[in-house]
């Protein structure tokens, strides 16, 4: 028996909203979050895919997550909205946004997007991405459950304060980059975890500010170490005070697991700045002037666009559909076969 | 003799100001170059400070910087305005900002300035701390001329990439952090070189990629190497593209040194968003929440705030005035006694 089992896009789509619509999740909300984290399945970000699914389920069945919330605008000013997640899936809060932040940032210029008491942000990237796709810049960040030291300490006050940044292209997929602030993302320690391995130095320290390479270690006491040392520190303190203090969020100290079905809501934040091109030089200068700059990488040996593989990617998936763990896709169908 | 010569603030101020005004600058522009350069010299960022005056005095007088240039709004949304510095210094136009940002923040929560053929930027965290002073959050970056690769390359296309962020706090001096996208700023490396020390290995390579630790093949045919890795090498990216193709300004390669007096003007760009936290969870939430993160930095053994150092520097300054090398102070006096 093999241990994966072969999906079509759409079917595995289907299986993880039947999944998440028996735990509780409404309709609207399951499509958002299916979505979602088949195009993260999609681009090989598969601890933000098809894996969440049983502690999303499990989740909305306990009430960690409410799989029944509606996200509404609680405040508008004419380049800014709030976005009450009402302790919901972020998924369906963002496409709100989007039916908000392209007038705003067309008539203004620039507009935000604030997340108050959300979730799980999963793959920022994408969220970007489809801004670009729109014609604008953005730029995305969210606070996560504690994990990174302030710099100089020992004590985790930091998530690992993903963001991520996009630009439209003339004629190719938008320009995406997205990243942790810290060293890596927790999901490379858990990889480790399982296989059994041990993690290089720099990446985590113990409770004591001791080096560690031992991923059990990193994951049950231990702190992750910021990208960049103080800079990256640094950066992540911007990322908590853009999206705990000013969305009106919880702290990353105050956030529990976005893993584990028992406990309060994680209650997070997150923060959109969406840019208009044609507020500053131009839409047509810009693009053209973004594509020099993307010669002068893709025209030297070994240099690397961030997000280059995506296109291939999405090209297989599309057309030959996507392998997961056979172990996971009995769980998730369980699920879906719940009483609702 | 000593090798120092001792000023009060306000005296080493007019210094730079007639050196400036003797050397073709006007004198709007000078008292504003002047005031920006003793702010970076009472901080400590003397590579920012008065050691400017020969290589801005120089420019001023061959024409790479126009002296006479009055910044002047050349685009203009409800939350957007495009600046044109009319490759005058940037500190008058990033004052002509001042004037307009703030009621477009207020308004519409979120406004953004772009700061078109520019000139070096200085102490960015000085901007945005005076933005933060008025209760804006502020970010703001600079592209600079070419001095980092991309990631996986060995020739440079990126400055080094300055960012700086600043928040209000409830009654203490503005959170602010101010960094370079290099392992390093380029005075550093110039610091050493002075010295005739060798540099760490991590800092830059030589032409061809090759780590090295002689600051000359650094400053020379060398490239610096992003922090981080990676991650730092992708900011530095977003960098460039919200400070040159988004201001419609010269890109990293097309800059011209910042430092040397012969040549085309630089050019750069620069790129500020302002928030005011009263467009999303309101003033008193937001200070009341930045103050419990501050003390879960401070509450902590080793643990130190980004800028700590600056009240006491102010302090010292305002009260003792400030030491400058003699034979700079020689430099500078001698273009300030020019015949205009």
């Amino acid at each position: 028996m093999s241990d994966t089992v072969h999906f079509s896009c759409g079917d595995l789509e289907d299986l993880m909203f039947a999944a998440l619509v028996s735990s509780g999740t409404s309709e609207k909300n399951a499509r958002s979050v299916a979505r979602a984290l088949l195009a993260a399945e999609i681009d090989g970000r598969k601890g933000h895919g098809f894996s969440r699914i049983p502690s999303y389920a499990g989740q909305a069945i306990t009430g960690k997550v409410d799989g029944q919330a509606d996200a509404s605008i609680m405040k508008e000013l004419p380049g800014a909205i709030t976005i009450d997640v009402k302790k919901g899936f972020f998924y369906p809060a963002i496409d709100l946004a989007f039916d908000y932040f392209p007038d705003k940032a067309r008539t203004n210029g620039i507009a935000a997007v604030a997340f108050h008491n959300s979730h799980h942000c999963g793959v920022l990237g994408h969220h970007v991405e489809k801004c670009a796709e729109l014609g604008f810049i953005a730029i995305v960040m969210g606070n996560t459950p504690q994990a990174m030291a302030p710099w100089g300490g020992t004590k985790p006050i930091y998530g690992t304060q993903p963001l991520a940044f996009a630009s439209p292209r003339k004629s190719e997929l938008p320009l995406v980059m997205d990243m942790a602030m810290t060293q890596v993302a927790r999901g490379n320690i858990m990889t480790a975890q399982q296989a059994g391995k041990s993690i290089p130095e720099g990446w985590a320290t113990d409770a004591q500010g001791n080096p560690t390479t031992d991923p059990e270690v990193a994951l049950s006491e231990g702190v992750l170490l910021p990208v960049g040392g103080a800079k990256g520190a640094a950066l992540g303190l911007m990322v908590e005070l853009l999206c705990a203090p000013l969305t009106g969020s919880a702290l990353s100290t105050e956030a529990s697991s976005f893993f584990t079905t028992e406990g309060e809501p994680p209650s997070v934040g997150q923060f959109l700045i969406t840019i208009n091109p044609d507020a500053f030089s131009g839409r047509d200068h810009f693009l053209e002037r973004v594509e020099t700059i993307m010669e002068s990488i893709t025209g030297q040996e070994g240099a690397r666009l961030p997000g280059g593989r995506r296109e291939a990617l999405r090209k297989e998936a599309a057309e030959n559909g996507l392998s997961v763990p056979a172990k996971l896709v009995e769980e998730v169908k369980s699920l879906a076969a719940q009483e609702t």
